[in-house]
């Protein structure tokens, strides 16, 4: 419960950039660090303000004993998104908490990809589902993200 | 809910080893095909009857864009000590869903243990807790994995 | 996971209903028995295959020490509309855990509406989301079960 | 993720309390205004700087359809145990989310306890899990609770 709550925060750290360019310019930023996005050959296809979408191809080495893709795998994936997503407005946020629900397994050569929309964003938290699906459209696993929000610090560095 | 769980259940899939043994043999023969577990450099330091822990050091290329260790990458190692924990009986079990809540960041360097321990054990489903703790033995992680049972089918062959 | 999950599972236990009329019936069948849906004042405005919709209004005796509604009379609410969209098709399921994040609070007076649909279903369990909204629309709370599925068991008995 | 938590936090809202008599104190300020807790019949039979134990009787009014205690019932006695350990030390302290796991049924005339301990406590957020268990002895449930934590606020007033 986060009482002063607002639906679409305005922020000081924008830079004078609008909500999608704040988002493209958090996006960028964040994967110059980011190596274990890199690590598991994630790509960002899409980011908005509370949004963000990325795919990933399931390799050999993601394999479980029973040959399906490793739970942590899959939900490293979704929290990639979820990171994208929550701190797309540039007000730093870290992950407070996640559930993931297993729908279908996923196998060597699917490529996913997850999706992240925004339910809530407050001063101190905010929500964020995940929808992870292969290449058929077929949902694969349900992702819930829980963040911390840093009021008035920068996720990244503002263009100056 | 899960009306008809044994505590312990007996098992015809023992081969007449006992719970100890059975969990070692379980550990083995899931390592044996487990390509995720080893990319992550999770090495599995003991099993039980329903329980396992492992161990991981936290490298660079598990870092994410703030410089600590990725909530996925953290959620896979918890993830593999649910996964022998809840095969341990020799019984096929795949996670249907999990909870993560972060408590603490992890670093580069840093070594941590994932220890799993059974809450419960039916004949459809099985709930683990998983503790993550750092080399300093602070709490970094609290996770929940719930298990779909196979009744019946093995997790691995029976040694002949 | 549920390996031969299907979308829309065909059912024996219809009675001739199409999956409308089905869901009306065991929504009758239910609230027949149901006395703590009755004791919180919940009434259901909609059912369908896979989804419901309850309402109830947050009374004195609901509410915390703080003056506002009691978290877990939040979650009763979410749970019951849970229950009819997870029967509606007349395979009996319970609820195996569920997860509730709390957005804003409800307090004496409000009218509360939980609306719930279907992420998942299969032969041995479901993914359901309730959405919990005031008066004004907003968004007070979000609410995802699972449920356990009894295939091949009526969850209410069929029209002779 | 709360970076400046504390194990066990000092704090100015003690009135000169010693941590169990703080608890004590705040067990009888909220109880005194929730009435939820006094309508489901829940008493508390133990507190604790961190803990909190309650009980309820399973009555009539509280079964669902099918007989068993509504879920959200057992929720709302979980959560009641949360509430009382989030705020024992008088940092005030409200439910972000929770998560509940169903074991067994609980029919009309068991006698359930839930007990609450603390996995972590911070300046901004708490980890609370709830166990329940029936009078034999048997686990019910498993909760987690999550807590907002304001800094600064007391849950009740101090005594002067």
């Amino acid at each position: 419960m986060d009482d002063d709550r607002t639906p679409f925060p305005t922020d000081p750290l924008r830079g004078g950039l609008d909500p999608q360019a704040l988002a493209a310019h958090v996006r960028d930023g964040m994967l110059a660090d980011d190596r274990a996005t890199r690590h598991f050959g994630i790509r960002v296809t899409a980011v908005g303000p509370g949004s963000a979408t990325v795919e990933m191809a399931v390799r050999e080495h993601m394999l479980n004993g029973f040959g399906t893709c490793h739970g942590g795998v899959l939900t490293a994936l979704a929290d990639s998104a979820f990171a994208f997503a929550c701190n797309s407005h540039n007000t730093m946020a870290v992950a407070a908490g996640l559930s993931m629900d297993f729908l279908r397994p996923a196998r060597a050569g699917d490529v996913l990809a997850a999706e992240a929309v925004e339910l809530s964003c407050g001063s101190r938290s905010g929500l964020y589902d995940v929808t992870v699906r292969n290449q058929h459209g077929e949902r694969i696993a349900a992702f819930r993200g829980r963040a911390h929000r840093f009021a008035g610090r920068a996720a990244v560095p503002l263009p100056s």
